[in-house]
């Protein structure tokens, strides 16, 4: 147990969730490696959310508000370090939440049934309707994303497949740039702003997924207040490449001016 | 397997050491996570040999040639990496090398025990008393590092105990503090040049270890023609937190110019 006082006890916290959902064969070890990466990145923009990634993070709630036939793509780490979250995101869009996982297997998927199902209030939620898991039924996980080989790729009619927007928390670059290539828009987040898909996302939020999503919540709720003329306009004149130079350039600024 | 094509082939080959170590028992699940962060400084510093890192390298070489007692610390993760190249290298010096974990179990010690001896050369080499596997048996492991719990402070009085200098690959803050507080000359090799390891050890080698060994042994070797005078003129002037600075503006720069 990391005690409240560490002052990097929300970073090890998370550590400690993803070592937990490996136990409970939710991730597989290249979550972990892949959790590492962040962590890095995380604590080179100071392990908080930047004015760039807040500005990606509004600009993204409009476009997920807009969107026709929004999906969340989630996988292992997704869940070990967000579950809750994204269902409460997802609810105040149309629920639908698809797992879709870079190492697919019979386990895996089964674990992360059950991750979802054990909590009584999320098995409602499903059971209700206020929520819909998608990609773990074989029957329904039938179509395949171009250019992407055969499990990677796997996604349902109803979900990604359709999806005008899909939200990827933690993808990898090819899956982004299929996703991008088949027309729909991609929200991505992701700590790397170098990585493939933070550059080839149409809207790249640079940020730790726990602080990330019930900031996308706060704003999808607040938006909706708002008509579609001034949904579109926070949109607009975003551009995806001048927040991400910015970023590089706010950590090239502190990286400078720190003190060793 | 990674295609040799790939253009980051030697780091995905890393990552699949580590995570073979891993299957095999020797390294612990926080070895991944750290294997990941290690990962995105490298990325950070493009994934070469910077001229800072060269020239920590060469005081490190002469460091430790003029040391009376040098010893390799060595964990999972190094041992994943570069089980050979550590053994070369403790060869030109006084062959010791002590294994200390952060996560000591017994049956992570017993396989790190199989890992060098199921080698027959590197079993012959502690045979024949060329190299000294120091820290894995009880009886002798038995000596206390000051302020650091019992089992990560546990070391043996031939090895760490009574070294004047420490090479310690990918070690934690508070044992490099630890060890530095006993009085004793650390060298460290850590890709994030903000770490509190980075920060506190004598002699800070920020590179990727697989890189970084095989040169320290180059060094090493070459550095043997050299008397004690010219062996103190390499390191006199050197100046650690300068080194520090000098990377991280070297990397602040580059994140200045990339390429979105």
């Amino acid at each position: 147990m990391v005690p409240k006082t560490h002052p990097r006890y929300k970073s090890l916290l998370n550590r400690e969730k993803v070592v937990e959902a490996f136990d409970k064969g939710i991730l597989a070890k290249a979550g972990l490696t892949a959790h590492g990466r962040g962590e890095s990145f995380d604590y080179l923009i100071g392990e908080k959310t930047t004015t760039e990634a807040l500005h990606s993070i509004k600009v993204a709630s409009a476009v997920l508000l807009l969107a026709e036939n929004p999906v969340i793509s989630i996988n292992g780490n997704t869940i070990a370090l967000s579950k809750h979250d994204i269902v409460e995101l997802s609810e105040e869009l149309n629920g639908k939440i698809e797992v879709n996982l870079f190492y697919r297997t019979k386990e895996r998927e089964e674990n992360i049934k059950k991750a979802f199902e054990e909590d009584k209030e999320i098995y409602n939620k499903i059971k209700n309707k206020k929520i819909k898991l998608l990609g773990l039924d074989p029957a329904t996980t039938n179509k395949q994303i171009k250019n992407l080989d055969s499990l990677r790729g796997k996604v349902s009619e109803e979900g990604i497949y359709s999806a005008d927007v899909v939200l990827v928390p933690l993808e990898d670059g090819d899956r982004t740039e299929a996703l991008v290539n088949m027309g729909k828009t991609v929200i991505c987040i992701d700590l790397n702003p170098l990585s493939r898909t933070a550059r080839k996302s149409t809207i790249t939020i640079v940020d730790e997924l726990t602080r990330c999503i019930p900031l996308l919540t706060k704003y999808v709720k607040e938006y909706k207040q708002k008509d579609k003329k001034e949904l579109e306009n926070i949109v607009k004149n975003y551009d995806n490449n001048q927040n991400l130079k910015s970023i590089l350039n706010y950590i090239s600024n502190r990286l400078k001016n720190m003190e060793i």
